[in-house]
């Protein structure tokens, strides 16, 4: 039976983007080859070729559809009321959207050095994005006089920090449930940025 | 002039474990073959082989040797009086090992999936050994009184990760010094485990 390329892609594309990021993770961008990717999904390479123009672009694509996601997520979190409550929403939120795509997440920070130099400008400047967002809570908790940062861009990246190092050792049958990780957290967040 | 397996092996092996670690870093591990290595080194791979059995044994050497180089600087550090100077001192002399070795740093969190589970073992008891030196600051910390943490362990990955943090955005040449950066940080490493 005959498929049309648009119904043909909407299969595909998903099925190319989810093999490519467990590769990627497992061995690295440069080590994967098109090949591969189509092999992992059961195609001819050339399917691959139709989905996309070529490696660079599939990496691209999957780095800024994170960045992308990530953003969009946060700007649905419905923005609590004060800088200290925004700060805890986001500690929760930062965890647990990280914690749910350990391969994206280690794609986002390790395959960078893989971008080529416009795409790479193009992440950079989606990730400032979501580090401008943080940083405008700790200006603002500043103001109002809840915060005490001496550098409120450095202290954006080491709670950004922070939270992501859970991702490296997080594991859901572990001694604590992911609510008791929130808590230890926002304890420290909290305490380190407080007056 | 002939030389010496020993002489030889004592100019080669350096260079090997740099061309190595500058690879690894900057492909993944995957990606580079010892045909590579060789050629960034400038000698025939057969030369590689009277080094280093293989590339699994040639990067599980250059992890093993970061973090053991890791344990004894930290070592070396005589140790303050209490456990806030002590944790002070560790706060600046971890931003500073690390800020001095981004391949090797780089290669310790991203290579850990490439080790076979032995090796990986023998990496991650080195790690735990440092992480324990640190908790074991944070709970003399709170024993004295001066810390107030609710899961000490947490709170080593936390810092440790905080400060790790400092890698990826830090350059020589930005518009803070180290002695600032370390200053920032370690005010808020501070207050994050203050009573």
């Amino acid at each position: 039976m005959a498929r049309t390329q648009g119904s043909h892609s909407g299969i595909t594309g998903p099925k190319i983007r989810e093999a490519a990021l467990r590769l990627f993770a497992q061995q690295g961008y440069a080590a994967v080859s098109m090949r591969q990717i189509a092999k992992e999904v059961g195609v001819q390479a050339g399917a691959l070729y139709n989905y996309t123009p070529d490696k660079q672009s599939l990496l691209f694509s999957l780095m800024k559809g994170h960045m992308a996601e990530l953003l969009a997520a946060w700007d649905a979190v419905p923005p609590a009321a004060g800088a200290m409550e925004r700060l805890r929403a986001f500690t929760g939120f930062h965890i647990r959207f990280h914690q749910e795509r350990p391969d994206a997440v280690f794609i986002a920070y390790m395959e960078l050095r893989n971008l080529t130099a416009e795409n790479f400008a193009v992440i950079e400047t989606l990730r400032r994005d979501y580090e401008n967002g943080v940083e405008g809570i700790l200006k603002e908790g500043g103001e109002q006089g809840v915060f005490r940062i001496s550098d409120t861009k450095i202290a954006t990246l080491a709670v950004i920090a922070m939270l992501n190092g859970v991702n490296t050792w997080y594991r859901s049958e572990g001694r604590l449930s992911l609510d008791e990780v929130e808590r230890v957290y926002w304890g420290m967040v909290q305490k380190a940025v407080s007056a």
